[in-house]
């Protein structure tokens, strides 16, 4: 019984370090995860520079080797101490984890494989769950019900701009024409877009009068209907935000509130215990069992 | 008696199917429809890019052909279904349906005439009602209130936009001249309209120390005022939310709530009529008279 | 007696003409008049295109002596028919309508003059008297008192706008010099002020990578900082909008309303005299005395 | 007993004119103070522009040598007749005067050192105190705590900016690559900030027809996300200003109404103090012992 116990309180102990931010190990794991991400992102910037990566090509190739030796063993841990290790490898983190890890190797076998290291930008997302910026937002969360009650109101807005967008760039390509850079469709659509948004790169322009002329229209109407999406996240925000300030009126049923930890199950992954709590809410498999 | 009944019930089934959309074969055909709207606005613009149209001239020229009969036999449908066809063809998406349509067959006869291919995006309009997205945006449609109870202040707005554009651009163009691209009046309404909206092309830019002052004044007066659209309809539709959610005191009249479906009285277009009823609410025409 | 009281009343009906749009006399005498100053504009805008006064220069020039000559007429009409003229000649439209006329007399004496051409565009402001503008923002105004009371707020910020310009701009020359095209401050501070406005011309874009790192964080705070003189005027107008909605409570001092009419006193050149109104409720001079 | 008390009365009287604004003789010093702030800004503007230094070098330099002159007066006073002078040294006013008075001395020794004198500009932020614009924004200061009060969440979400910009940068790199400008990761990731924050340079624009795909993306997510921070603001500065409007239900400790002038302790610098206090709130010391 010694010897698969003591196992399991290795594993034990790894996953908590692992997937968990309560413990100072934990922290301190998470810290430096968070330091190596971002160096390995500066680190693939740098190699793309190429006055920086004709000088220091060795350095740079040897520390992306470090930091993709560092990511593999950090995925086999990961993979090693879930109970459930294909839940965590068919999970969202589990794919990027392994796609920016894996394409280093492949460059062996084929060229053009580093771009999948791209993919570890998306690494930076856990930056999220590891500072709990998603907290940092308030416990009443009123930006994002805002942007969700509002989700389908903008929806329907930005489909309507690109009708519109088609409809004016068709317009455009039939005034302007080839000669003066609309040399097709598309590339009429996205100057509208372009114009629309007031964005304007410029790179694209219209050279005849009557060319103008719409344009000013676009770029006016742009100018109006750039208030509606503002207007419509204000007022749900401001609505979410004075009902929670007004009282409600009769609560039969109060929260208590409690402080949850950021230990995840070692079975089914879910965070956000109690603290306290002996048993994942979700799955009832024993948490700590050290 | 037989034979014109039965001709009227084919007609009538056809109707349902082409107008309405509640029945099985009406939401297929309304499906159909609009994949082949999107795929014949997708040809068109394929057919703009000269690489692509020199090596598949045939294959689209043969798919805009197979499009172009197919819009014809639903054109020809629609007319023959409606009782009073006139009131159709003379309609919105009846004169777009033909605009649409005609001018392939027309291409024979003259050149040029490729270019009101552009009116078929407008058809594009149609998937508003195909996807019911009015209705997406909520019962209470506080949007589309917000909107119309700002469409007055914004268009005195916009309307003092375009005059202090056409002040400020004749001011530029002194200022400039011709010799730093502000080569006559309207161009310089067009900078000024660029500039004031924060599109900034670039194509046109000012040169000379004193334009670059009254530019910077025009950015930031710019920069201002287009805080006064947002707010306009920021505040209109909060006001709007407020006072849905607000009870009402009394409401000695209260709105009982139905379900409206999509069938169209075959005598006046009019749609949206409730479930069950066997009378057009508009012009008395019975409905569904198979 | 005879002779001078004509004289008189052949004045009276022609200061109602001009100065009143009550009567269709006057009202068909400000539309004429909003068409002329229209027709004036595109006039000017025209020359300025080389292309078109090239061909017809001579067409124009009699276009615009016709004009010119009709300006004259009425400048003269309305000095004669005001009690006071002098008041008329220096006040804001007085000098705009003198200003606009008098260039063309001017341009057999010196060359250049033309550019004074350019006020004429101001004389446009008339159409906001002319079509009433004003008063379609609503009788409350809601709009005006939001702007005034969020005036002083936008003042500072945008005071506080042109100083950051000032800071990053004089940090730009240093960290991108004049090779990149930051050729002096003014014109860092310029391209500074393009930049927070999210307007971004491109005829100056910084090169070095450093200079890019600040151009980032420049427009990040510009685009953070939009969001403030948005939602001063929002909240002001949806606070003004409320306090309107909302029933006062005691109203010992109610306002009747009464119906204004445009109609101008011939003595004071006060307009907004109630409907009825016998004498001018600023001088007390008879109005209509015809 | 005489001599002491007569320099400390002098040197009260200096630091009553410096260091407050309530005398005449206190206005005085601030308006000229800033008046020669803006004219040493000025100069060093005019410096940078190569034409204008080649025409009057001597006549810049020796205006500049005055200013630096009388810059170096007002520092020496300020530390004289402070009780305390290395709290104001280092303070952060302290430190700024400093720096934007030593460079032209060192000139002398080295070249190059020129270039500290940007940091004159951040004298100008003497403006905010000098003319009270602070108090200018209104006692109530909703726009300050609105600002602060969403400070927390405009920051995630600026964060969550910069992550995009860093993902989408590196798909755009992808797609574009080196020889349609995208020669870098950073670079790209600077192209896709200027893209989303809708400033749109067009130094660099994408060329392939999937690239300007990805950038019609862009352009329509940082239009619809550019909603977020105004909405944010808005909501919270409206809410700001609801609480303020409405009356407080019971208000034991009511606040006195106290006027505060500008006046500035000699011993700790702080100033706002009660008119006619005696004694600094801070720490005690008498104030006004002349």
């Amino acid at each position: 019984m010694s010897q698969p116990n003591k196992k399991k309180n290795w594993k034990n102990q790894l996953h908590e370090i692992i997937y968990e931010a309560d413990t100072p190990a934990g922290k301190l794991f998470d810290v430096i995860l968070l330091v190596i991400i971002i160096a390995s992102i500066v680190l693939v910037m740098l190699e793309s520079v190429k006055s920086i990566d004709l000088k220091y090509h060795n350095l740079l190739n040897t520390l992306e080797w470090i930091i993709t030796v560092l990511f593999t063993v950090e995925y086999i841990a990961r993979v090693i101490t879930v109970k459930k290790p294909f839940k965590y490898i068919f999970s969202f983190y589990g794919i990027i984890d392994l796609l920016s890890t894996a394409p280093k190797y492949l460059s062996f076998l084929f060229a053009g494989t580093h771009a999948l290291i791209a993919l570890r930008a998306l690494r930076l997302l856990r930056v999220f769950r590891i500072l709990k910026l998603g907290r940092y937002l308030g416990a009443s969360n009123n930006l994002v019900s805002a942007l969700k009650s509002s989700r389908a109101k903008i929806s329907v807005f930005l489909f309507a701009v690109i009708i519109l967008a088609v409809i004016l760039g068709t317009i455009m390509y039939l005034v302007e024409g080839e000669e003066n850079g609309f040399t097709n469709i598309p590339k009429s659509v996205y100057w509208c877009i372009v114009t629309l948004t007031t964005v304007g790169f410029g790179d694209i322009a219209p050279q005849t009068p009557l060319g103008q002329l719409i344009a000013s229209l676009v770029m006016i109407l742009g100018y109006g209907i750039i208030a509606v999406p503002t207007g419509i996240v204000s007022a749900e925000y401001s609505n979410q935000t004075r009902n929670n300030l007004e009282p409600a009126p009769k609560k039969t049923d109060p929260k208590i509130e409690v402080n949850l930890n950021s230990q995840s199950c070692s079975n089914c992954l879910k965070s956000d215990h109690r603290d306290g709590a002996e048993y994942c809410y979700n799955c009832g498999e024993p948490l700590h069992n050290s």
